[in-house]
Order: structure tokens, then sequence, then C-alpha cells
């Protein structure tokens, strides 16, 4: 059983971002910005009542408070600063869903803050401790073996854990950096047979070859090209053909 | 029985406002700016744990998203953007009220958009559903007669009727604009006997020296300057010899 | 003679906007973003660059401070606030185009203050003395037969009268809103035989279809979607037939 | 001779902050935020003038986009990026004092900026250059013995190096962080007698109590508050007895 998240509600005014009408077709979670590094009041309504209508489970996607750097820079911002706007993001997008007639399943902090999360314990605490302080119910999203889901653990939440199908791994089962140049995998077929593997023998190889254990719980896809949105549905049909099933709930399973 | 309300928590990052911690002796409800035109998500936290510890009832004073104006500017946003950031701003804040374990218990506009709302049909209307959408047991802060309060009466909320002690009225009951010379009553005795006699009588000389009917569920007070936080406990004194008691909750009275 | 312009320089961070690459093939003079609704620093230094590689004149393009919102929407800012934001931005991008080795040639308003500074006298005025105080070398650009445009020769500014190729005009020579059904003209051919005889003779229909006299110095075109650039051309090569030549200079010629 | 410098113009819309006025009486240099981290476009043409009225030379103080963190937060921002907010401030503050005809002196980073320039060999070559490339005839401010005076002399720039009264220094001449106990010096006689020595004999005592070479072109003085206005007075009295005399200009003395 696998979920399929994708981040969405990324446009911000008049600057449009990404194509949501189109991927939430094969996901069964959407993670939507929160208005602090993208996604508006009326982007977020939009989405939730996009999200709500094809019934695709809606998270929180909080993040730095730096539009103009889409929450991708690192800022210094301390343990209790990053508590205090985890509940403002959450609680905002909660009351659009309220507003919606809907609900709030998951959190997944977004970009930078979602890769300094993954090391740093502090930082992975304070969101934890904002999630469970805001509703114990709320499933936290973080990188499959982080401090951020151990962090998740230990305020007693739900946690899933995240693997990426089109990236590859370090030893110590952090994402190779972008910057370097085996980061990413091009070839969508080793893409789906890799995401197979995390499933099915939750095992995925490391940049050396050698075999480490993971967790996938969830997979993140894109959906903002053509490529993207093409590449999510063959993985969509190879899980059906692996009688891998997605996820319908978080809860009683 | 009358509500002294205090609009607080205007401070932003390094930008210091007000005298919170004072004024917060005297009043029995605040209205926490929201982020929007003012209050970042430290000192809504801030705030938010201020007013419990003073047993102070917690609003929302959502404004139009206008730092550098202080959302005293008038904007051209449609009653649907205004809808979309008053659910929102309330829902930031009511986030941070159920992380500091406590209770949000109403909303009022601020600013522009409070003026606006006084006579605007549909940007009251807009404001008073959102408000019931999020949660319908909010009371509805707004001027004494205006369209607010009557958007909010049909939308089924509990509503407050505010009055100023400072201020003149004109004879159709909207505050004489600040820029008006005669908009300001600077003796502090005469404020007073005007407040008492809108809580005791339901009544005010308007510009004209007519006296007009009011309703006066909240008294709207500052506490920024020395003069302002003197003028705040004078009034309370004279209050208190009234045997006019401040309302200690907006349900079962 | 006739000028083609266009805005560009409108992505901000990671939100990308436009087309720009492609439509600086076409055009003469580039209205360059400024930070306010939109066009952060580093798309101003890359636009500026662009532009000056392409021979194609730079301007400024200001707008209200309302990124949110692209400046589109109207703002209630006093004129001398007007003027203040205007010397802002305006130094800005010239200090951008210091820096690039090359100069700032015209400016135009963008969004709301354009239209606002076509009909309102105050607005017009404090737009010309900005400019005028900032460098009284730049041409103003403004809607034809506007009271910008007024403003401009009366504080001894060069004036770029603009037109637009598939607008309608009302008979007071002013366009007409987007919210009418007949406000846009979608016939390239028809939008094409209007601009030349825009410039030609100097006149168009309104929508009335009676002839009104128009000034022609500049005309606004788009580049951001395939058939805007398509249009512009075959604009072109329409004026290359009718040996309309384009502006090389607003300067001794 | 010797140069005071206070950052001034540190208001934003409604968010007031300083006491501009008063300090101005004592000072020969103002730094004048621009936008970015405080001093919104009215307040910049407002210290512009009260500057220029005072006959005080004005210089950018241009800081981090952060609003929020009043540019206190270190932001992972590329050198490239810096060099292109440099310029963009720079320029617009320039643009504010040509339409109040008046001249742009000096630029001085701010807050966490300044403190990185100081170390960061990239970050100081970057606002050097940005300097120089906009007006190499501009004084550039930074830390005594820093990377970004260095940076500023190799580009050619006039640089003053800046000393503080009230703060002490590290054997390797950079300030005790203000998280440590003596960081600040209380004492005002003993702030006066140190600044003294650093201008006459180019010398000031570390944490250890051992003599370091300090080179004092210019002193930072702050007028918030009551007491930093009276420590400003008694030290130009100070300097008066010892005949060091204010600095009049940057040139040709």
């Amino acid at each position: 059983m696998i979920d399929l998240n994708c981040d969405l509600g990324e446009s911000y005014g008049a600057f449009k971002v990404g194509n949501d009408h189109e991927v939430l077709k094969y996901i069964s979670s959407a993670n939507i910005a929160c208005g602090y590094h993208a996604g508006d009041h009326n982007v977020m309504f939009e989405t939730v009542r996009l999200a709500k209508n094809h019934g695709v489970r809606i998270g929180a996607h909080p993040g730095f408070p730096d539009l103009a750097g889409f929450g991708r820079r690192e800022m210094k911002c301390t343990p209790r600063e990053i508590y205090h706007f985890i509940v403002y993001q959450i609680g905002a997008l909660a009351a659009v869903c309220k507003a919606c007639d809907t609900e709030l399943s998951h959190v997944k902090p977004h970009g930078a803050l979602y890769n300094m999360a993954a090391k740093d314990v502090e930082i992975a605490a304070a969101i934890a401790q904002a999630v469970a302080d805001f509703d114990s119910s709320l499933v936290l999203y973080g990188l499959a073996g982080s401090e951020l889901v151990r962090a998740g653990r230990e305020k007693g939440l739900l946690t899933a854990e995240e693997v990426f199908a089109d990236r590859t791994y370090q030893p110590d089962g952090t994402l190779t950096p972008r910057s370097d140049k085996n980061s990413m995998i091009h070839d969508p077929a080793l893409a789906i047979s890799r995401a197979i593997r995390m499933v099915e023998e939750g095992c995925v190889e490391d940049v050396n070859g050698m075999d480490m254990v993971i967790k996938a719980d969830t997979i993140c896809v894109h959906g903002d090209e053509p490529q993207a949105l093409e590449f999510v549905g063959r993985l969509r049909n190879a899980f059906a053909k692996e009688k891998i099933s997605i996820r319908k709930s978080w809860r009683n399973e």
C-alpha cells in the first residue's frame, strides 16, 4: 500500500505555478502551500476545493516566510519561531478546510525547512510539537528515516515516511544534493522499478550500489510539466500491475 | 453591563507598538492582529499568552493585507477575497489559541476594513459569512448600528455593538471622520459621561446636539499612551460607581 | 515612425512570467518591473542585460506596492506617496542600468496606476513630477490623450502617447473596460489595420463607429503567449510593408 | 578628526522607530534604511530631507530583504544576489537624494549583512563591487580591520573604518558577540576614554587587556533612547575638549 503525494497550490496572485487540475487525477494526498512561501488565501481556497472534489487528502505544506525565495533558502530562525509559524500556517489552512466543509489530514514542511528538519533535532522537535499541539490526529510527513519522522513518533504522531523515485540516496539515507551530478534519476523505467522495490522490499540501492533499508509510506511526485505528469501516470500503472494499492486512509487499515 | 475592548498585538518583528501589558489590566476583551496589517506569528503567541494570563477574552482582529499602510488604507478587494482572508486570519489566530490552550471568543475587523464593513452591505456579508463558516459561536464586533452588525445577525451570529467614548457621531450614526475638526472629544469628563449615558440610556448626542439611539455592548479603548491608559482607569472607576459591571461572558447571562 | 513597447521582467523569484527572450526580437522598448508589483532585483538585472543585448530601449515600469495583486488593484495612496514610490522605483532600475553599463530611457506606470493616472489630474502630476525630478531627459509613456501625457508635457518632459491595437476605444478616448464584451479586438487583421491607421492617419474608430483623433507614438504589445508573439511578428511585417519605420530614438530625429 | 554616524530612517509605515530629529543635532553622517529591512519610501524622503536640513552627510544603509527580522537574521543569499540588492537599494536612496536636491555620500551595510561582510570575503567583494559599479566616489563603511574594508580598498573605493565606543573587542579585532556577558561597556566614562584613545592613538584594549591596533575613521552612535542621546552629547563634548574635530568631508582634507 502506498500514498502518492504532490505539492500543490503554489501559485500566488497573478503568478501561476503548476498544473494542479491534472495531477490531482493521479495522487492520493495534496500538500497545499499556506501563504508564506507561496499560495495566497485565494489560491488556498481554490486548491482545497479542487482537492476535495477529487477526493484527495489535504495536507498543510508550511514553509519559511520567504516568498521571494519560494521557501528554498535556509533562514536562521529559532526553533521557537519555527514552532510559531508552523502553528500559524496549519491553522490558516485548517480554517480554509473548515470553511470548505472538509478536513485537514496531514502536514509536510516545505523546501529548506523540510531539509533542515530532516537533520536538525531541534527544528524537527519544534515542527512535531507544533503539529501535536494544534491537532494530534494529523499525520506528519518527513523524509524516510529522518529526524523529523523520529520527532513525530516521539510526540505520539502518526508519521508518513516519504521516498523519492527520481532522486538518488547517500549511504546515510539522505538525498544526494541537487547540485551533485548524480542526484537525479532520469530514466523513468529505473525510477519506477526503484519505487516498486522501496514499497515491496523496503529497500533501495544507494549511490555506491549498496542496498539500504528504507520505509516507503508515501512517494513524492510532481505535476508541473507534461513529462512529470506522464511519469505519474506510468508509476500508477506500474503500482497497479504489482497490486500495490493506493492508500485510502492513514487510519483503521 | 459593558465590555471594554482594546486592539492589541500590533507590534511586528523589531517594530514595537503599544503598551499591551498595562492596558490588559483594565479591559475585558483583546482584539489581536493576525499578521496581515500588523502582528507577526511571534507577537501573536506572546499576546495570546498575555491575554490568557490576564483572563481577558481573545478576539481576532483581521485586516487588509497591507503592512506598510497598517490596514488603514482602503483596498479594492472583492467580497470573495475578503471572505478568504478573514477565514485565513481567524484560522491562524484560533490555532495560536489552541496551541496556548485557550479559546477564541470574537472577531472585530480592523481599520479601513472595519469602516468599509460598517457601510458596505456586500463586505459586511462577506465578513459575517466568514466568521459563521469558521465558527458560528464567535461573537462579531461592529460599529453600533452598522451594516456589519446587521449582517452578523442575519447569519445567526451573536453580535457586539461597539461605541466610542472619545469620538463624536453624525446624525446617521456614523463616526465623524478624523479629518473633521470636531471628530474627537478631548475632555475626559465629557467622554466618560457620554459613555455612561450610552450604556445606561442607550442614547448619545450627535454633532448637532440631537439625541440618537445607540446600543452599547462594548466600548473601544486605547492603551498606547500614558494619557490613554489613565483615561481607561478613570472610565472603569466611573462605571464601577454607576454599578455598570464589566461583562464576564457573552453567553448565558 | 512607431515605437513597439512591451512589459517585461515580470517574474518574481521562482514565479516565472512571460517569454521575454522571444518578444525582445520584435520590440523597440521594454518596460521593466521594479520590484513593487513584480520583478525582484535578480529579475531586474537579468532583464536589463537581456534588453541591452537586444538593443532595446529600457524603461522603468513602476507600479503599486502590491505583489499579491500584481499592481492591478486600485490602492488609495496620496499623490505625495505615489511621487515617493515612483522616484524609488525609477531610481532602483536606473541603478541596475548603471551597473549594467546601460541607460534608462523612459518611464511607463503599470496596471491600476497607469489607468488612474490617465484620468486623475493629481496622480498624473505626481508621476510626471517624480520623473522630472529624477531625470528630466526621461520619456514619459501614457495613454494617448490622457491626463498623464498632459502632465508630462506641463513638466517639460518628452512624452510618448500609447495606443493599443487589440483594444476598443470609447468616444472620450479611454479604453473600453476589459469587463465589457466588446473591449477586445480578436481579429488580428482588423487589429493590424487599426494600428496602421492610427500611425498613418492619427485616427481610429471608436465603439460607436465614429472616427476620433489619436496620436500614436508607441504601441503596446504582449509576448507571453504563442499567439501574442505571432501577432507582434505580423504587426511588424505590416508596418514594414507600409514603410512605417521602427523608432530608433526619442531624440534628434 | 572623526566622523559620528548613526542608523536613521528605520521607521516603516505606522511603525515608528528612533528619535531621528534629536540625534541629527550631534552626528556628521546618517545611514538611512532603504526599504528592505526598514524604512519605506515615505520614511526615506522624510529622513533625507531631515538630514539635509541638519547638514549631515547621507549614506545608504542597505540590508537583507527581511522586514520581519529587521535585517538581523542571517539569510543564505548568493554573493550575486547580494550584489543585486545592494545596487537596488543604493539606487533607490540615491534617487530620493536627487529628488531632494542633495547627494549620497556613503554606504554602510546593515545588521546581519554588516557582520557577514566583515568576515566573508565573497560577500565583502560583492558589496564593494556593487558600490563601485553604482558610483565609485561613494565611501564604503565597514567594521575597522574587516574584510569589507579590505574589499572596498581593492575596488578602489574610499573606505571608513568604523569603531564602537560601547562594545568590547576580541583579540582578532571582531566585536564580542552581544550574547556574551562582557560584550557591552556600560560605563559612559570608560566608553568615552576608549573612543578618544582609538581616535588619538589608533589603539584599544581587547577583552584580554592587551592593546590592539585599530583605525577609527568613524564611530557608530545610537539615538533611540534618552540615555543614548545623552551619551552622544557627552562624547561630542569630550572630543571637543581633546581638540578632535568632527570630519566635514571625506575628500580634500
